[in-house]
């Protein structure tokens, strides 16, 4: 896995920016998890829950965050240790570069632009009028349908669907699977059956933006389905036609947004979660996962259940709710005991104590 | 967008069958969405919750219902606007003609039978025994399994699989990545492992039936898994083993029907939803999103929550949980109330009066 | 269906280890589903509820449990009669052998090993390293990608995404569009948006595991997701990156395991069901379909519900909460009859007594 490279803990300190605690010409050769990570590697404790792992890895060295406590091997204590583990993970791991060039067995049309700098890998089709600019990875069995535009650096991987007319920005990574512009669903009801209505809008992947693998972003009927800006979709996401994902969001695996809805910058869709069509999120509103959004929710924070709710409130449904059972029993109790008083009070009014 | 077409408002409303409100030779060269639509361009209001959209809208014309107010630029009024729409997008954008033929980079078996009309796509597999019909489209990189038959003029988008022995009917549309006849989940416990029943039955898809981008219909094990005719199928839904959709049923992104469930006919199942194995959904059954059926409804209806019941009574669960802690200070009152009436009673009761 | 063969029922009890009761020189030459059986067939009754489908059935014969009723046709009864199942269905639909070989369109690279027994199709590639071992079935349209191996009598059907270095146990099925080992989701927030954290481990999937089709399997950031040897995964699951998925589990359609989460041996994930990041199942929990295990859950048992709770537990709050309006009103007739008390009780108190 280390690709036969080798660190002293000094370089790796000074590569990340962080403070060493132990020996600067201690050799590591690899990164590896708590568990499995022996002396030869370095491990990373990012998430406090792992403590009691780290204090029983093997590991030759650890990137910590600062202020964590010491091990029993040296740390490399980062004041952003997540951002420090990409840079860590990157000097093991450097990308391979790309190999420009057209494969012989893809099928590029001739009105189709790719750029040399490109690479398209075998079986790949470029359809008539797409465009294929500096840098991009198209892997083998990826679909590029007519007049698409896929942005510099962007990486389409094995069996990506880029339908006609789609417009993909530059570094957008797309995994395996996903398919971007499939027509919406829509249809009107015609005499106890459905027409199609024609989708004949497009779908915008703005910069920077990650699809999962078999995720599937559906065109608009008219006009754009959009995703801004820096936003990251997990696997198995359904997004919708005509809808507006906002900038920097992340929308985790399996969770759906329906026709027409629009989700704010800052967003979080957690797994499982769905928006109901025709609903706007602001703002900085996060889903928890299985959580369903069926009303807009104008307000940033953090939403959960189904139908969605504030978390507070959520939560003492949740509480609540696994009470019920004790609270019929003191609603019984109450009905018995007042009963009891009826009684008693009956028997003791007037008309019933002058008779005693 | 508009291809260079262009329409006077006359010829639209005829075309539409629509009444027109302004001037018959004002000219539109395409449709647009009310937030981007200019004056060259006719919008739409199909759905009232837009008519402040549509008063903003500079669109130079709008297709709106009957009895819509005027807005501020010509108005066609149809009495069914959807399906006006649906001619209205095919004007502006026809569907383009399919090219006969099957691409030299196609591989088709030697046996299998492509009717001369038909367009089969580069890096498309048609397998042996397999009967492609007048009209299809094949597009690249979708398999056709032996013995498999693909009805008149059905389209399937890149990367769809059906295996061998699915039949797929007339007009049906099916989206990219789509899987027509992967095995049913079925297995036989057998000393705490599973064996694999063999899945040797088909999938049947009616004529009009669209499938959406990944969704998944296995085959039976025995028999067919069927959807009948008209029936819309959306993105990444799961379609089980031994499943009957009835007739022009809707089932959104993301909802899933487990093993030999049955569907009646006008079905719709919101996203996400899903129906639990074995059982059996009425005609015009509607599981709200997110909605599960554990168990047969036979009645039509609008059903909700998990597990789905009667929407009025899934609603009212819905209001009353979020007031759960409010009835459970309202037990506690009761309690203390009562408590103090019960030492009152006591103190106040005949024993205790006559010492007093 | 029955591809020609015939059976006498002699020959099928001897085949099946099952005991007949009816005439052993009758004959069948397909099986077929209760409703669809005619008298050349055998049907089977593994499911009690189907007794009534059963006594209609014009089958010629039927497999049945032991203990089942007579019917109106011979019956073999066995012991484990799904276990008799499948080697019925595989009598009547013996597995096709593997043709060897590796199709000249197939895009193989020379640094890739394929075992001489194993066959490749038309339009797969298979990326240099990589390694598939004897009797492989690659279909067309897979990639295997670079340094990924497949293990012996591995299928991995059209359209299937093995990226780099995942490794494949021997006789695993993967169906058409699962991909496994795309990138993890994991990213490092930095100043508002999110940084791409590499990852850069891999995939195990062990022995006998069985992969449904659009399934999505994450690579782990650094070590490896792991499948244990045995476990059935269907349809549009999704397995995030550091995952452990313990032997012998059954993973329904469209359940979700999200990062780093742990399941035991003997899990069951109903459809839809959800596991949220960091979370443990112990071996044998049962996880019903749509419910969330949003925390450890060490014993084994059913679960449901979201958040998933004891299914005794659960049951009962849907009980309960179908309960909630009664019990509202039970309150408020405990409020109005505790008002009328303490009213009386006041006027009837020792000062209100005394003015009497």
């Amino acid at each position: 896995m280390g690709d036969g490279v080798r660190f002293t803990l000094r370089a790796l300190a000074d590569a990340l920016g962080a403070t060493l605690d132990g020996d600067p010409a201690a050799v590591v050769s690899g990164v590896a998890p708590l568990e499995s990570a022996g002396p030869e590697d370095i491990s990373f404790l990012t998430d406090g829950r792992y403590l009691a792992a780290a204090r029983a890895s093997r590991a030759g060295a650890f990137l910590v965050p600062d202020g964590a406590p010491s091990l029993s091997a040296p740390v490399l204590r980062a004041t952003a240790p997540r951002l420090a583990l990409i840079r860590l993970l990157r000097l093991f791991h450097p990308e391979e570069s790309v190999r420009p060039g057209i494969h012989p067995r893809a099928a590029v049309a001739v009105e189709a632009y790719v750029d040399p700098s490109a690479s398209v890998g075998a079986f790949a089709v470029i359809e008539a009028n797409a465009v294929v600019r500096a840098g991009v990875q198209v892997f083998p069995f990826v679909y590029v349908g007519a007049g698409a535009e896929i942005g510099e650096d962007a990486r389409l991987y094995p069996h990506v669907v880029v339908l006609d007319r789609v417009r993909v920005g530059r570094r957008v990574i797309v995994h395996p699977g996903a398919v971007l512009g499939a027509d919406g669903f829509g249809y009107a009801p015609d005499a106890g059956t459905y027409r199609k209505i024609p989708q004949v809008g497009g779908v915008v992947i703005e910069d920077d933006v990650e699809i999962g693998a078999n995720t599937t972003i559906d065109r608009s009927t008219i006009g754009d389905t959009v995703i801004r800006r820096g936003t990251k979709i997990d696997n198995l996401v359904q997004i919708a036609h005509n809808v507006l994902v906002g900038a920097d969001s992340i929308i985790a695996a399996q969770a759906g947004v329906a026709g027409s809805s629009r989700l704010g910058s800052g967003a979080v869709l957690g797994g499982q979660a769905g928006v109901a069509d025709h609903v706007t999120l602001g703002d900085g509103v996060v889903l928890a996962a299985g959580a369903g959004a069926i009303g807009d929710i104008p307000e940033g924070g953090r939403y959960l259940g189904f139908p969605a709710r504030p978390a507070f409130e959520g939560k003492r449904i949740w509480i609540l709710e696994a009470r019920l059972p004790e609270l019929v029993r003191r609603v019984r109790d109450l009905e018995r005991r007042l009963e009891a008083i009826e009684q008693r009070t009956r028997e003791s009014s007037p008309p019933d104590r002058e008779s005693r």
